[in-house]
């Protein structure tokens, strides 16, 4: 049971966290805070908080638990306003797609020292939609929400985290934060670049948009993630850099070696290529 | 009406024609031709065709249409074998995705000339799935059938192809050969390189299969299109390779400048190139 949530950012994510544990009578009180008060009163309306404050000070007023729901380039900037008036006791988790440049950030407000308070996670779930209007309570239910603990982080703080989190239905692991951020640049950085990349390639055809109307199901599939939130996507982009790019470079390879096959019209290379990747999807997608 | 229809293949593009087809009423019988026995007794047994035989020349006789819905490598050899028994009146039309080198093999089949009662068309409709386990009599509704009739095909073929589908509750539009090979190239076969090349590449990871374990929404969407059929779409990339690759070599373009972007943390550069591919994809789908 959390006594106090604080949100910061209240939008899918946060939103999504707190109308789960809202349906499961796991908090007393949320509180959001953001710098949009038409999008705080508009969660308070919607029901997703309880109360809402522009001051970030006064947000983490009697927190158990801060969960950073904003932008990571937004993480560091809002630590810093707040760090003085922090609770010692006080639960601090964010929910950003990269971890390493978030624990960077917070180290940089704590003077290069981790807090053993702070434990950073990351919930692997969401929708195109970004805006507490697409809040639901079910998020997270068999989701996964990885967290990446380091040496200086506190069992006691893991364990609060790790409960809040599976009171949402999620499935809550722990990786090592290289790791983290590694398979995290492959399945999820990778496919919203390249998705973003195929929209543009094409808008650029010279058939013009016209070129978009004979788009069918696999166009609508493959191209989803483009859809995603720009900003939000630049961020991961910048803050996990070199994860991405070697995760982009891999990809760069393997799409040389394909191309080349079809140039040769080398008929056992692409099928060989094709059942290979067929095979190995349907496997997954089977698994999970 | 159709008074007798053959379908060379009944999986799900056939499949699906002669189900919604026979919903409406608009065939007095349907007769499936393909090498499998068993397939062609399930689609018996589905009730999506009324008989079968495995012989091509019986296949055809008395048919008003014939519809080649098999791998477009195929179409070629299927058309060299029926060609002495076809009726002059018999209104041949196919389901590839990949127009050029369609007419080119009916071309070849015809001593290089396109007879007047070839209709090349191509539903652009799809499932993951191919088998005629998947076949639905609702798979057109509302979907593209594209025609690209040549100056050889006659207007009263055009028009027999025309009805058939537009009784499924597809829009039949018209479309030059090679712009419907471009087209379709940039949003479909595409795609379905860059999604098999996806999952391949990913399979590779230092992480091994683990990686898959934290896939997400995006990872599922986004390789979608690489469960389907591998020979057919090894076929594709065989027969609309010139088209297939411009679009992949001005995708290869597109990348390296993201990449390059990433490199140099180009924050304006990120931003504007996934606001722009956002607010084209979100127009597009608002459209369609």
């Amino acid at each position: 049971m959390i006594n106090k949530l604080c949100i910061f950012g209240v939008g899918l994510i946060g939103g999504s966290l707190a109308l789960a544990l809202k349906k499961v009578g796991y908090c007393k009180t949320i509180i959001g805070c953001s710098r949009d008060e038409a999008h705080l009163q508009r969660a308070v309306e919607l029901g997703v908080i309880d109360s809402y404050t522009l001051d970030q000070k006064e947000a983490v007023q009697g927190a158990d638990v801060v969960l950073l729901a904003v932008p990571i380039r937004a993480i560091g900037g809002i630590l810093d306003n707040i760090v003085d008036v922090l609770d010692e006791n006080t639960i601090i988790t964010d929910a950003g797609s990269a971890k390493g440049s978030v624990i960077n950030a917070v180290k940089e407000v704590f003077n290069g020292i981790l807090p053993a308070n702070f434990v950073a996670g990351h919930p692997i779930a969401g929708r195109e939609k970004s805006s507490v209007e697409a809040a639901i309570p079910d998020l997270y239910i068999d989701h996964k929400v990885v967290l990446t603990p380091t040496e200086e982080t506190s069992e006691a703080a893991i364990k609060v985290v790790q409960d809040m989190w599976q009171a949402t239905g999620a499935i809550v692991e722990m990786l090592p934060v290289k790791q983290h951020d590694d398979v995290l640049a492959a399945t999820s950085h990778l496919p919203h670049v390249l998705a973003y990349t195929f929209v543009n390639s094409l808008s650029k055809s010279d058939y013009g948009e016209a070129v978009f109307d004979y788009a069918a199901g696999g166009f609508e599939s493959f191209s989803r993630t483009a859809s995603s939130d720009a900003v939000m996507w630049r961020d991961i982009c910048l803050e996990n850099k070199a994860a991405i790019l070697d995760a982009l470079e891999a990809y760069q390879e393997d799409l040389s070696k394909i191309k080349e096959a079809i140039i040769d019209s080398d008929v056992e290379e692409i099928e060989s290529l094709f059942i290979h990747a067929k095979t190995t999807r349907d496997r997954i997608i089977k698994k999970s």
